[in-house]
């Protein structure tokens, strides 16, 4: 996608250093960061340089390239064993994270050398983003289907490019579209605490020139009972085998609404992000954030500087669950890159 | 209620003068404004000095009271009749304006000189107030019937003793329960746009120190959901005789996710909050406020400024609507001075 013009994805592996988009900043401040070291990559996925379960999926594959290539060739085993875990336990609701990491982990071990490791996990962890791109590329394929010239679509959180390599998920069929020249408009849920709606879904979808309005969450459920909204999409941290989906924290009420008001609710993400291993949502680990991220709020003064303002009492506590689980009955379908299945039809994947 | 340990009033007529809480630095400053005009007065409740439905009445027939005292004794009634229309001109949704304006404007209309509709004004609007605390007393009272020992509470935006003249609404059955040597705890949805939750409720709360956390809104059905509360409490802008309730947005969201978890849904309002010649909520308007309050978040910097910052990226344009309609079939029931009512037992009350 594109930035000023120009085509970039959001992370990218050169050499022995991990490049990213720094998001913490956007939309105020567009800036490229070099990540040295696979500590140094477990650092920006912890600290959310990077988010979104693609993203951190490719995260982690370059997190793994990097230990391996800083690995001693006599121990290279023991020491990338040591980096998977320290990668893994950056976040732990993302499916994609583990799963990317475990492919090149897997690429390591069942090489004969270092030498040999180290050629394969470049490969491995480039080849994952390449098929990444080309996975939300096809999502965007399916899910533009659903769309029709002049369609409403509410989305919430940012499961845009910047989540992905590139194409992004919940994005992808709205950037399809646009290239096959619908036109449509995109409420964009502010997604607080942390804002990915305000910051990063809006910046996106401004870059691509998609026509768009920043909505309080609050006011999601105001415009679909009114017959604004004609789709929803949502990206999906974790599905769990029966179809239960783990989102950013207030997926699950939007998903409710949609459903009473009778608009359509559509989750998209690779397959890889679907965990066959867990068989609801109930035994998905919900992360608990900071509650500083409730208390506060991040953005940029008159006099143009990046800074953080207290909204609450001094002495207010608060409570910050980043995720909640969508129950698969509220779920229209699930596009992938390999077509759109109900979520009773996950089973078939396997 | 108590500010620093000391009983006030959220709004109150000192002679000609009105004196308010000052609400847009809370909970950062505390501070006492004086409005000397009926027309300082509507640009108040305009700015949102003071709102809350109940509160925004007592502010209307106080800025009656002070056009009847600067009218000239021999065209007092014009005089006050345009200031009627300037001081419901401020504010679209909420019942309570029009209700409190109109019983000031007819007490003034039955009056047989200036003097005495000076008298009758005075004597109307103070009866008035002190008959909402009072409600709000009672509401506080049947409310509290509702609410066991250790219970944990929802509340979204603000239906404080900040929100009327005293009590409050739907927190005044957690005051009242508190008094009675009930612990509780209670959710504060943040209730973005403006924040009345973060920093009207969690100050409040604070000031009587009510065990409490404020949430995003997005997480509100994160704790329902998980049964981490046994009851939600709302306040309402307006009712129609079919029982649906505006509200604050996000009102409806929260009732529907509410209904899904099996978690009661009430609502507190003075009887002066049902509008009967309003058949249903889609005869309500709805406010639409300035798309600058989702653009932007305001608060205290680390130097101690009040100041707003921006959160959304600078061509990123937003829609505000101020509030949304809860069909009636979501409410357990509607608390008010007189007691408990289903929905459907309104009519009853006419």
């Amino acid at each position: 996608m594109k930035v000023n013009g120009q085509p970039y994805r959001t992370i990218w592996l050169e050499g022995k250093l991990v490049k990213l988009i720094y998001q913490p900043q956007i939309p105020h401040k567009f800036e490229i960061r070099t990540l040295q070291s696979y500590q140094e990559t477990a650092h920006a996925i912890q600290e959310m340089w990077v988010r979104g379960a693609p993203a951190i999926g490719a995260a982690g594959a370059f997190g793994m390239v990097q230990a391996v290539l800083a690995a001693s060739p006599h121990n290279y085993q023991s020491f990338v064993a040591d980096a998977a875990e320290v990668l893994k336990n950056t976040r732990p609701t993302a499916q994609n994270l583990f799963f990317e990491i475990d492919q090149v982990l897997a690429c390591i071990k069942a090489s004969n050398s270092w030498e040999e490791a180290c050629q394969n996990a470049v490969a491995q962890a480039n080849q994952s983003a390449d098929e990444s791109v080309k996975a939300c590329e096809k999502i965007g394929e399916f899910g533009a289907e659903l769309l029709k010239d002049g369609d409403s679509i509410l989305t919430h959180c940012n499961a845009g490019w910047l989540a992905c390599v590139d194409w992004g998920t919940a994005l992808a069929p709205i950037y399809r579209a646009a290239r096959d020249g619908k036109k449509n408009f995109v409420y964009v849920d502010e997604t607080r605490p942390r804002g990915q709606g305000t910051r990063l879904t809006a910046w996106e979808l401004g870059q691509e020139e998609i026509d768009h309005a920043i909505i309080a969450d609050n006011a999601a459920g105001y415009f679909l009972s009114g017959n604004n909204i004609q789709i929803v999409f949502v990206g999906a941290d974790r599905i769990a085998a029966n179809g239960d989906v783990a989102n950013k924290i207030g997926t699950f009420s939007k998903a409710l609404v949609a459903s009473e008001c009778k608009v359509p609710f559509y989750v998209a993400a690779p397959l890889s992000t679907i965990d066959f291993n867990c068989n609801s949502g109930s035994e998905i680990p919900i992360e608990e954030r900071s509650q500083e991220e409730v208390l506060n709020t991040w953005g940029l003064s008159e006099q143009g500087e990046f800074i953080s303002v207290r909204t609450a009492p001094a002495k207010s506590a608060a409570k910050n669950p980043a995720f909640d689980v969508t129950p698969a009955k509220f779920v229209s379908g699930i596009i992938t890159e390999k077509g759109i299945f109900h979520p009773s039809e996950l089973h078939q994947l396997k």
